[in-house]
């Protein structure tokens, strides 16, 4: 587990605790760029690193979702794709799609990890009991985490901050047996 | 206001003035990749951070607009998206646009901010009250600016920028809560 | 053959012995982004020095081939128009594929090479006789290899890989030569 | 003409007599990436900063053309925009399209210059009276020139290489002054 060790105590405590992981799309899933063609078709990067994170983490029996002011169908097909559990697409007030979130699953804040980059994020990075910047978030942001990834936005950031949260549950290798069992 | 710092006293005093903050498409709003597909179709890259600067300067009471010698479908809904205000697309002789913007809101040349990468944004750079070039213009482009910021083109120049003149003008933090009330 | 000094005897052994280059696609083939449109279409980025490397290989007289867990009409088309021999997609379990080509090619594990990026890479990475590792790899991939590249996925990681294996056979030259006089 | 400080002598006198500036696209005047969709569709990334380059060159007199292995729509339609002269596609014999290029054009090689990034550019570049490689070209091609760029191929090598023959020659500003002028 040679990644925690740079990382805090105290991080590493509330990263015991999660059991939910949310995250932002652009910037965070995506690399932050918003792509159009000239027929209005829109075109979205993901990580394979970053997904091959959020299959570990649902292996290991933790819950992930995305919270994004974009509504998109690049995003609905990603998340799909990888078994993702929530899905709250379209508006700007993010802090309201956690509440409804939290609600519905009786859970609270301190089981909930949010991982973000920009000025929308940081209402509901706030709240959330591991709040995660990526390394390129905007200063604001990285001031109101617990945590800043090496990793730049979709491009591991979001497998960074997983395997950090499942080598402080001492849940990563686990995972990583099932993946290679059950392809 | 850990940004402003940084910056000069003149570049400051510059950025008090500006009602109006205009850009380049090509390198300053994109990363400036020419992207073609076999079909003929274009794909123009922005940056999500960059959106959400133009998005503040919105919600602080400034005008944004765009100066291009392209005409593309993808910068029209970009600019559509964001609330643009301005837009001029498809000349090199982009002095002739500045000019007739100018005329139209009938302001001095010290409330416009314009932000160029290459040979032909410098006649409007040397003409309005702060010009500033991103971190990857080219030399010349550079050498006729007042301000030079460290993200490049299409990855965070445009929302430096803009910062910088709502830190000057210390209108940034109100439209932050602006953004996080109105959604 | 600047490039092989920096390489350890122990590598160019394993080097020498190889007839069959296989590698994963995604951040190994590409640079490991998962692009779709709001269409559903999916996009790939391969590299040119790659290719050229995977060329060289052939007319040098190994064998190419991928083993990906995904299914990609892209990689169909950027492997035929390569000439690669072999072509295993769309599944994790990656060392039953492994095996299946080897009993078909009645070849020991010390005349494979295998390029890989990622967790599913490894149980492959594990049994041939040289585990060569891209440059951005995962960290438990760098620890499963003979050799980590400079290069990225998908950035001349393949290309390198390549031009290791023909120097360390001493038929890098040859094969560039016979580039020069077939086109 | 503080870019050509750090330029051998040798290298000025080359460039002095260029009157035609050859290029490969992918690598040179693209990124170097082959992107493909699942339809089959090819996408190409090329550089403003290059483009405005190779837009200058002419309005300096000089003569710009492509030689490129590959046969792709999108070459067609970028070197056409740019008013590009020359146009040799599909062929990985590229010296057969450099001589004939020369025959039609009565010129001796040392009026030529060819950027190129990999093997198969370096017969041309042995030839020609200016060779130049792109920052990020293979190891042989940069034994292979008189001149390597700082900047990468598809990210304003192409620019640099042409206003390193204008500032030989002394003619860039004159073709700026067109540039404003003519629009």
């Amino acid at each position: 587990m040679s990644n925690v060790v740079s990382v805090n105590e105290q991080v590493i405590e509330r990263a015991k605790k999660i059991r939910v992981i949310l995250m932002d799309v652009d910037g965070v899933m995506s690399d932050g760029k918003i792509v159009y063609d000239s027929n209005g078709v829109e075109i979205k990067h993901f990580d394979a690193h970053d997904g091959l994170g959020i299959k570990l983490a649902k292996l290991a029996g933790l819950k992930t979702g995305v919270i994004s002011a974009r509504e998109s169908e690049t995003i609905r097909k990603r998340a799909a794709e990888l078994g993702m559990d929530f899905l709250y697409l379209g508006s700007f007030k993010k802090l309201d799609a956690f509440h409804k979130l939290q609600k519905k699953l009786n859970l609270p804040p301190e089981n909930f990890c949010f991982i973000g980059d920009d000025l929308p994020d940081i209402p509901v990075l706030r709240e959330v009991g591991l709040a995660i910047a990526v390394g390129n978030a905007t200063e604001m942001t990285r001031n109101n985490v617990h945590y800043t990834t090496r990793n730049s936005g979709g491009s591991g950031a979001v497998r960074e901050a997983i395997e950090l949260i499942l080598d402080a549950q001492e849940i990563r290798l686990p995972a990583i047996e099932k993946l290679w069992k059950e392809g």
